[in-house]
């Protein structure tokens, strides 16, 4: 798998870089963005922190002004922002910013015309690993997971339906039951069709209630934030954690919006957060 | 004069602010940001620090990508990030990047058809502060200044020649000789006209040579920045220092590019250099 640079810039020490390949599972070029930290240069495997992204955002929304270089370089971690979809003039796509390129919504298409190229379900579980621990000091025996939103949702599925593959997962305002919500049925029903039952394998909440688990859950979400009651609903995260007995740290962090100014502020305690937990 | 608020959101505890103002220097409307630390809700006032920004930047770039706002919460600084220049469909612009909107250069433009809106040096000396102590938290007599680039040479540039006005100075990356550079040629060129005597108040190593003086300066400067050689010269300002006897710390930083990937590694440096002058 060959994976050409598109950029590259030195960062707290370390190395910001933007990468590109031919993805298997899409069919199209993909970026995405890596930092190394400067320990990465000693050449012993680092842990990975995969960033999944929100609506409308690429690699370079959380690179530019997630301002995680500087943890991620005084701990040794290596942190991955792939992007949120498919793109290409020949990938169907979509007038609204919630459905098509930039909003894949972390699933694997069932449905046609999307089911050709939107597959990143498979993409962030198995192709872009691979390619990250083939071509960077990666750990593949230490991954964690996190991201915003739509990424936030990315995030805990991808953790509850594979928790061997990941140590830690958390959250900055993650939509938690997309099958309940605008986006989410949205979404959802045009890429794996209209039957409900379907959603159920990318619903947070639905897979708690089916007995999917992960060791404990960290959620930051903002209390003025503009989708709070109509997309993000984190009480029904917190209602499926209890009856399920997950550890939720959910934190309603007072007058923080949806915004990378919410983000930041609580990036260094995620990255903390999973720190402790790829040393285990 | 009159403030409007464009949009608000909390980070680091603080509030990062975007303001819109009718400018009687440039005859436009001006943004500009503001990020007030959570010190500036006890009223008191705070330090101030302006960053001037480089070629084609807005207040957005630094606000967004210049990660300051973690250490202002702590120091309990204020941050002013103005626009680079006047904006809108009636202001004279220029094709290229490196002229016109989004390249004011922070002058007095006294060439037609600049001379009516391109009023930076005064909008930044004396309309902004008046603006920022009149309606925020701001100690009037605690103001320090620093820029990148094209911001550089106008914090530089502003500071000597109103070494009252500010107590400390410092940059990244800073054009130090724009009249002996490409950028710096063409940009005073057209604003001040042809006439490269009338340049020497714009331009940090005349100053420095006519006997403009400040009590010491910091620069960082990147040494795989693909500016260096052709446009930013710092070994210019080396020679001015010393033969100045202008105490002068300039770090060439080995590795580093002119991208705010450069500016936030070192932004942390500059705020509590400035912090610590700001105290005395």
């Amino acid at each position: 798998m060959t994976v050409e640079t598109v950029s590259s810039a030195k960062s707290f020490g370390g190395t910001q870089g933007v990468f590109r390949h031919r993805s298997r599972e899409t069919g199209t070029d993909m970026q995405f963005g890596v930092y190394l930290p400067p320990q990465a240069e000693a050449g012993a495997p680092l842990p990975v922190l995969y960033y999944l992204s929100g609506l409308t955002c690429t690699h370079a929304n959380v690179t530019d002004k997630g301002g995680f270089q500087r943890v991620c370089a005084e701990l040794g971690l290596i942190l991955v922002a792939p992007d949120t979809s498919p793109r290409g003039a020949d990938v169907p796509d979509d007038p609204d910013y919630d459905f098509g390129q930039g909003a894949g919504f972390y699933v694997d298409a069932t449905q046609a015309p999307f089911s050709t190229n939107y597959r990143m379900y498979s993409y962030i579980r198995d192709e872009l690993p691979e390619l990250i621990e083939g071509n960077f000091p990666a750990d593949r025996s230490r991954r964690s997971i996190t991201g915003h939103s739509m990424g936030g949702h990315g995030a805990l599925t991808m953790a509850l339906r594979n928790p061997d593959r990941y140590r830690s997962v958390s959250a900055f305002a993650p939509i938690v039951a997309p099958s309940e919500v605008p986006w989410g049925e949205k979404a959802l029903g045009r890429y794996l069709g209209p039957d409900p039952a379907a959603w159920r394998q990318h619903d947070t909440v639905a897979l708690i209630e089916s007995g999917a688990r992960v060791n404990e859950i960290l959620v930051d979400q903002g209390t003025s934030d503009n989708f709070l009651d109509q997309q993000l609903k984190p009480e029904r995260l917190e209602a499926a954690c209890r009856e399920a007995g997950i550890p939720l740290i959910l934190r309603r962090q007072s007058g923080y919006d949806h915004s990378y100014f919410f983000i930041s502020t609580f990036m260094e305690d995620h990255l903390r957060w999973h720190w402790e937990r790829l040393q285990a």
